[in-house]
């Protein structure tokens, strides 16, 4: 057959992915599907009975995460990755994640249709919480897998229940015995909906970013004092969520502060209480994102709010506590790898676009350790991360061709 | 018996009081006895096994309210009334509700004991859900029960689980057949914390407030677009909860705009949507809460408020929502008993203190159709709704025997 003429089976990537959006299907069109969730836990078993139909080897490690491998024509070769993740975002979408997975499986499914064994082992990867929206932080099971964070702290990372990931992994039946430990791994890519709004701008369809920015992550705890509301004068309150709500208005002006350009800063989530309409709140959690292509712009952007945040505690007489929780330096990805990826797009006639990724992913981890790049399709109107999170099913199909083809190539090297 | 040496039983008063903080209690020497909840039931159920033993009349109406009458010698005259509510803030304090009807037990332990009977009967109560907190609005079934609010309305009243006042009510057994419907009162006293500083700032024992500030309740809606935090430029962004901080910093800011004394303004209830520290937020539902003895102040208040919300709504692209949830005038108590329990504190000995109330209470409604007044004890540090929130127990005391002796002047009366 002639390989450059190969292309997946659109129709079939587009039913596999409808079949996995009823798992955890919102009556808005998104899924909620979180990690380690009952949902999960269904969309993993038949993401494994379809590794199974293709006769792949199956490996599930002690971070639950799924790899699915198809044998080379020289298996002592390192072998290429890719894949993505299951887990969604409460209320997210049906492509977020899941279409990284399903489209490397389209990848196998093809190849092994049209009995194809390539020079590498192929592996198809589904790793565990990407989202970190149940258990923070995100990416958590790639980065034990890469090395980069304990297995044992990750087990112990407890959702707003008190649930440890540990045991729900456990509970769920995704607990593996293997190691969650990385092998050397000849190239890693992630296919991925780009989760903003340039490829649609730009009117290109396949995506390559030379990278991801940074992600910066804080936790802010504000102390106040509670009264009643009708008798405590204004003058004396220690009202901790007035306070929170200067210092989320000082993140949003912060990046302007700095220089608007290639960074971002965010509040996305906020506990009050006692969260009475008539007593005055007396604690206040909230988060703070920080990103940027640039770590050292990050870095000064947090000192300078850590440094409002300090005013403004004062001045309220609210104690203030600030934890760094999760700091990801910005990752460039492998430069061979990611002008192949553009390469490819051209080759089969697609239109691309050299870009920088704002979300973090899998392949920020992978990346520290073998060659990575992404394969970006547009996000309709930018939007992602809600139930309205929408791809068209050519441009679904398209960036899974550009993967077929980008692991043929990595997967015929033999050295 | 001499009358005026009548005193009641403090160490009775402070043992009762125990026994109901246990009913709740928490593990820092506060209470979560919410509306309705199972703990409201076992301490209704305490309640009425305590009027039972006093052989007083027992009625429970439509609302949940609890009456234990204990006859006059005339009872065709109009009764004299005192209570206030068991219901509490959630980790609300050992005090606020519950001292205004053990107080009026009291009372009629100490009458029963000395054989008293007085001209007019004399009635305990116990109002149903005066915090609000769990089912919106506040003092509910005094409203109902004045005439003011409507029964339907009151039992379709939602908790955030959905759960409805008028199936909660029958869930715990307290949903009586007896009309929720006023009758003629000759006097109606409610013994209460004070719940600020004044009375301990004055170092006086006894309050009697000429009123009760009124006490406007609004709901505000945002609406923003969620969207993934890392791909999505500032520019452009329409964040709900960037748009709530800055309406929360201009309640604050608004007394001290409009003239701050005798007039408080509070955000204590703040929901954000999807609450991921990586989305950003695209829904925020808070309240704002405006105190003042002088109406028209709050409502010019309010009217500056609109401005600013609708002006930040429209900057940030963020669709605004407000309803006026509730609105209650202030209320100036009845002249006459206001004096009497003046001169009733000094008669027996303890200082006294003529003052606002900053709460409401029951006695609002109250206030409306028949004589009202208030005695307060004094809050140390002022503090109420929490958990730390005390009065000494010699205070307690010293307001029931405020409140005997008030009782016992209006109950005599003829005419």
């Amino acid at each position: 057959m002639d390989m450059n003429s190969l292309r997946i089976n659109g129709k079939r990537l587009q039913s596999t992915l409808e079949e996995m959006a009823k798992i955890g299907g919102t009556p808005n069109g998104g899924v909620t599907r979180l990690a380690l969730s009952d949902e999960d836990k269904k969309a993993r078993d038949l993401f494994v009975s379809w590794l199974e139909e293709l006769d792949m080897e199956i490996t599930i490690d002690e971070m639950g995460n799924i790899f699915g491998k198809m044998p080379g024509k020289n298996n002592d070769l390192d072998p290429v990755m890719s894949g993505s993740h299951i887990d969604s975002q409460p209320k997210g979408g049906r492509f977020d994640g899941i279409l990284g997975v399903m489209g490397a499986l389209e990848v196998a499914r093809t190849l092994k249709e049209n009995n194809i064994q390539l020079e590498r082992p192929y592996i198809v990867v589904d790793w565990t919480n990407e989202e970190g929206s149940r258990f923070s932080p995100a990416m958590v099971s790639s980065g034990v897998w890469a090395g980069e964070l304990s297995l044992d702290w990750a087990y112990n990372r407890t959702d707003i229940n008190g649930k440890k990931q540990g045991e729900e992994l456990e509970r769920i039946g995704y607990k593996g015995s293997v190691p969650a430990k990385k092998h050397p791994v000849h190239a890693y890519y992630e296919y991925h909906i780009e989760q903003g709004p340039i490829l649609e701008r730009e009117d290109k369809t396949i995506g390559a970013p030379k990278g991801i920015v940074c992600l910066h992550w804080y936790d802010i705890y504000l102390e106040g004092e509670a009264n009643q509301v009708g008798p405590t004068p204004m003058v004396g309150r220690h009202d901790a969520l007035v306070a929170a709500s200067e210092m989320i208005t000082a993140v949003n002006k912060m990046p302007a502060k700095m220089g608007i350009d290639n960074l971002v800063a965010t509040v996305g989530e906020i506990q009050n209480q006692p969260n009475s309409r008539n007593i005055i709140p007396n604690g206040v959690h909230f988060t703070v994102d920080i990103r940027s292509w640039d770590d050292d712009l990050a870095i000064r952007g947090w000192e300078s709010l850590k440094k409002d945040f300090n005013e403004i505690a004062e001045r309220h007489g609210t104690p203030l506590r600030m934890e760094e929780t999760w700091r990801v330096e910005h990752a460039p990805f492998d430069d061979r790898l990611v002008k192949r990826v553009l390469e490819t797009a051209e080759e089969i006639g697609y239109s691309s676009h050299y870009m920088v990724s704002g979300a973090g992913h899998d392949a920020s981890y992978m990346n520290h350790f073998c060659p990575t790049a992404m394969i970006f399709v547009p996000s309709i109107n930018g939007r992602s991360h809600v139930e309205v999170e929408n791809t068209s099913w050519e441009d679904c199909a398209a960036g899974a061709n550009v993967l077929l083809h980008s692991v043929i190539k990595s997967a015929s090297e033999t050295e």
